[in-house]
């Protein structure tokens, strides 16, 4: 038996016999009246949202809900759903696929914030605009948020997402800054790369207060529903082991017939 | 280049060029009018959600939106995000503290789905019930959905999401069998146990239709939020390598210096 | 500050400012002794291997290395490498598709754990071993250790870890278990399955008093390397989004054109 | 049927019906002839050690083996296992606990080569280093390889795995680089830093030609063994669910008795 400090401290929930809280409201309060969408705000955000933001919110939420093969995360939830047959594992595989290449809002959202600076989005100069995204042309970088492999020429969820946004009235100083440099990014590559929906929500998640972590967790949660929908079809669909077809794989590269002599000095 | 089959076939969605469409629907109608609940009730599904069923779903959602340190998933997820630094890599963590003895509505589903049989949920009888608890007890297995380690005299989430069950007047056959199992279990082991929140809604989400995997995403998914919540916390607390106390370990196990002498043979 | 007991009692590992031991060795010993392999013996089994069950044990090892695309591992690496960058993040992807249906050693060894009893794997009977393959022919169960998707005619990497088995004399009761019932599983089954290398090695761990789940992790850990190179391998090729082909898709079951009209009651 | 170029490709290895190839050499050959150490060699470098590589990479192995409680893994790992008692959950949660904080010999490594440039480490000035320490310093970021919360006065793996160098006669450029530094780091920080295990064995992969992410590879699959120690150990103490003591926690920063009003507009 030793004194010892505690070992964690928390401003996230409370939980004792008959008791819990989170973010301070009786989780009584919570389950009869918040939905899955103002639970995740609560938590990441310690406050409830407005009527708008929630609406917006769970727009969002929809967004990122699934998107078929077109990412790297139903993929790596089923092959990890054939070889496993256990479902948190294919569920973990699926999100472990986010990052520098997938689920780029909060990328977005981090360029959004180092161009704004302490004077809020509407003090940002064209100028400043144009450098950055030099800048990154002229050391090879993606510009997160634009560009998509299969939405070429439009992507259909930033569009249902501008009208909700529009719909509820929710205003949006970082959505009109993200729109200011979407025109300076097709001026300056001279390419029509859309704006995907990663990098408008990006914008609007700023617009509620949230931070890079919190957008990126958004991003990523708002994914889970696909990535276990695809986790459950791939049981139910009973092929015991999954592996790439015999000819979708070129072993050109593999050297031939090395021998295993005597250890190298 | 060969010509092959198609390696993936898929219900669930379909995504091409300006268009993705969810369980058939188009993802412009689910942004418009779907909740992240309804878009996961969805996904898992293949229908939506009756207005009842919706209300009983975000409600389960947020039962299971944070649970404190009273669980693994929040300790391992900071943990690793201590170590890593790296946000989905502490989001896996957490989900993947879910299985045997973390999440256990959907083997509260399972037990029950085995008890009923083709007829439903009322033909089960009270001696087909107790035979089975007897049996689990008889092989020293706990029963799934009942104690809690916390809440010994009520779990409070139970409590609120059996109101909102009877608020929104919910029909629930699983729920109405599960509690005359509550009290089987408590005359055949003689302990008050609890009927915790998991075995609850393991049995109102197979009113639903709900299948075992589904049962299982939907307990950890509807987790996520309090995971990211204590991982982003891990973060802006800003410790650098979070390490147990060395007074939290007893080595009274390990050997003493043992001599690293010639091989055994 | 409270008192408060250990949380966590070891017998593995005791580490101290400027001293460490592993399995009651002093690292300076393990670090100046032994390799890689003999130390994931020591620390798996707690004591150190004779130098048969070391050279066997190397083998094993080498045998998990790669599979190449033969398994689900690789894959997994590579989509979650791709997407998300980040190595760590591949090399869990990877390893959580191991389970039911890929790295059956310990299913293998829990399979003759079963059948062997008390009195040791020689006592078991031929009607014993029939009687189980008939069992689990009967519910349309695998039969652990047996069959191959690749190798139909004969696993290679068996016959090499068989060949070392013989050229250091050591000395397998459970290897000549498996090998009898392999003759039953022939006979009972019709079919000329093969012993997998899974299988074989799983029975070389019994013999040297490895449990199911330090079976698992040897088979788990063994494939490391192989996933480990696949993933930066994935990095290196350069390509920024791992999508599968349209054309590998089957959308043939999505439904069509739904209608999102007013809420079913 | 479409017909389709490569999905993959690959010079890792081949496997086709009873015939597999590592980096071009037989599997056969492989495992009769390699340890597990030497097989990670191979497959992350496509070429085999010499004998002192071999020793001195078997050596840096065994510094990963374990480290008890003192890092994040071991604790990460056996609240997974509690949770879900499923063992490639509680092995992943383990690795993914690797990132910015915790293995670091690939930061280290990544610090060496910028500074070395084209022309080796023998040719960093003194005056390159001191300005990269100062620049560190500067911007608040810790020196990779320096410093440890436990070993304050000495990595007793460190000078264990130099003992190894020196024993077999490992010739060391970037040893004797990070040496200088390390005489550098104390003199600008006016503090006793320690040259941590990981910071040297960095040095010693660049000496063998890995980049940073196979060195990084290594330091994770270095540490497997413990990770999986920690994990068995956790489900053979038999409790059921591991959570933290009550008394570790403290809840002084959640808010208190918040009233779930009506929504804020």
């Amino acid at each position: 038996m030793t004194e010892r400090p505690a070992d964690f401290s928390t401003a996230i929930s409370a939980v004792g016999p008959g008791r819990v809280t989170l973010r301070g409201y009786a989780i009584e309060d919570v389950i009869a009246g918040a939905s899955a969408g103002e639970a995740l705000f609560l938590l990441l955000s310690a406050r409830r949202p407005t009527r708008q933001e929630l609406r917006v919110f769970e727009a969002i939420l929809a967004c990122c809900a699934d998107h078929g093969f077109a990412n790297t995360a139903a993929v790596a939830s089923r092959y990890v759903m054939s070889g496993s047959a256990h479902l948190p594992a294919a569920l973990a595989a699926g999100l472990l696929s986010f990052g520098q290449n997938t689920g780029t809002a909060h990328l977005t959202a981090e360029m959004l914030l180092a161009l704004r600076g302490p004077d809020g989005p509407e003090a940002v100069t064209d100028a400043a605009m144009e450098a950055h995204i030099r800048g990154l042309r002229g050391r090879g970088l993606a510009i997160p948020g634009f560009g998509h492999p299969v939405h070429r020429a439009g992507d259909p969820r930033e569009h249902a997402l501008r009208a909700v946004v529009a719909g509820c009235g929710f205003a949006s100083p970082h959505g009109a800054l993200i729109d200011r440099l979407h025109a300076i990014v097709r001026r300056v590559t001279g390419r029509d790369l859309v704006l995907n929906v990663d990098g408008f929500f990006g914008a609007l998640l700023l617009d509620m207060g949230f931070g890079s972590d919190a957008i990126f967790a958004v991003n990523i949660i708002g994914a889970m529903p696909g990535i276990a929908a695809h986790a459950i079809e791939e049981r139910e669909q009973g092929r015991r082991l999954r592996i790439p077809p015999h000819d979708a794989i070129s072993y050109d590269d593999v050297p031939h017939d090395r021998t295993w002599d005597a250890r190298p000095e």
